[in-house]
């Protein structure tokens, strides 16, 4: 089973509207929400790819009532632990002309250094035997710096192998605790390390802890750098939604490091699904047909 | 007592942002939320002045908690009908850079028969000692063009003069029921009526069985036509927000007709604290010191 931990998860709203004006007042034509949060995404796509799967978050306020709900109608396992600050939400406003998407997000609220040790006591109880635990997402306003740092040393020391997506200075910590996969995009990277090549910088995060680095650098596919090499791997071009695609990258990195595929197959299932993610009308969904597109994976 | 019914109340959301970029992802500074919906507005200035008042509307969903505990925290005296439909919620984006508010408007959710028959019953058992009714802001979708209407007959039948503030069919449809007062802005009149002159439009109104119709024409003051004459109001230039000023005219009206004040009077007053809510930060709210604002008042 892979857990996933989604420490600043979100009710996702989306507006349909005929075209976004700024200053004008907008007749919503439809109103979408559903549990949003990285950490939720990646089990849901691996939920529909029939992977078994446990997402652990917070939730609180009537916001988090909503978050729960959603988890419970879509059928994905969860377990939400009972907060006091409330859940925030997102608002995303899609337009049709021009055809674009454009987002508020909430900061989210702080979690408490109590609840802090009762999110990582809830993701222990669920450790032993688990495949992996990936941590993906945003970190709530306050949340100390080496939050991830926690759970990655938690993980460890079940000796379950921990992924985690996430930018700025909990990347470096997570590093530094000894994160087995980080998934930066170029532009994480580059302002985690301050390396313009993607490979330098996977390079001083390997340095720091972590085992290894998945870099996605957009239509231009993957770089994973590891101890023992460096790969790059690229499929074919995709149009379509890629908000989701970092997501469905992390959840075939955990399903394959849990399966003990080799790196090279890792990175070619990232790049796959994450080109899957991008036909697929919304994050957290994957077309299944495109999950054996053809990768091209080269050492570097 | 005043009594105001909001049959689609509304959870604004208040976003602030540094600048509106369509298509962009923008991190939200500060959210705020309260009760909205334009009978709550009248109310809420008729308590900031010390006028008797009760807020009455549905209320349903999560978010019909969140409603309900705003009303509480604020102390606004209300009764909400809880219903199955979700209440809806409004977001409104204020940007520093141009300054400036886009507003995002849900549609909201449909009351039932039942729903409406139990709203009317819970307007009826306050009627009996009111001062007035105000039925204040849009329907929500699918409701009976005669919604209204509804509550202007049962406050016929109880003696308690009736102000009715909305726009489209419901507008015709008070009037034909003999409702008091309405109060349509000039675009909401010509839209009704086909009449480009406020004060033909207005006697359309009248003859169709409307008391008296007040049009507000923004900074150019207020037209008040009744059976017994036509005044027109002006006050000074305010600058300001003027969300909610039309809520503060329609309180001012209902205050001054539960009074027993002349029609002079009673514009001279919506147009006063029609400018006190323009110089006041949100809707629901005036500056006291500009109620005795200097307003001319002439027969036409």
């Amino acid at each position: 089973m892979i857990i996933t931990c989604t420490p600043n998860p979100a009710l996702d709203v989306s507006y349909h509207v005929d075209r976004l004006v700024p200053g004008a007042t907008h007749r919503v034509r439809s109103v979408l929400e559903r549990a949003g949060g990285k950490g939720f995404n990646v089990s849901r796509v691996l939920h529909q790819l029939g992977v078994a799967t446990l997402a652990i978050g917070p939730a609180g306020g009537v916001l988090g009532d909503s978050l729960r709900a959603d988890l419970v109608d879509s059928g994905l396992p969860h377990e939400l632990l009972p907060v006091g600050g409330a859940t925030r939400m997102t608002v995303a406003v899609v337009a049709d002309d021009p055809p674009d998407a454009t987002l508020f997000s909430e900061p989210g609220t702080a979690l408490s250094e109590k609840d802090w040790e009762r999110l990582l006591d809830l993701v222990a109880r669920r450790l032993p035997g688990a495949g992996a635990l990936v941590c993906s997402g945003s970190l709530p306003p306050g949340a100390p710096v080496d939050a991830y740092a926690r759970f990655v040393a938690l993980a460890r020391g079940s000796g379950v192998p921990v992924l985690v997506d996430v930018g700025g200075e909990p990347l470096v910590a997570a590093a530094r605790a000894g994160a087995d996969v980080l998934k930066p995009n170029a532009e994480e990277l580059r302002s985690a390390t301050g390396a313009e090549d993607p490979v330098a910088g996977a390079r001083q995060l390997l340095a720091a802890g972590a085992g290894a680095v998945v870099v996605s650098l957009g239509a231009a596919g993957m770089v994973a750098v590891t101890g023992s090499g460096a790969w790059r791997a690229r499929g074919p071009r995709v149009d379509g939604n890629p908000t989701g695609a970092g997501d469905a990258a992390v959840a075939a990195l955990a399903g394959a490091t849990a399966a003990g595929r080799s790196w090279p197959e890792r990175v070619a299932a990232a790049v796959a699904w994450s080109a899957a993610a991008v036909a697929a009308p919304g994050a957290g969904a994957v077309v299944p047909e495109l999950l054996d597109t053809e990768v091209e994976v080269g050492q570097l």
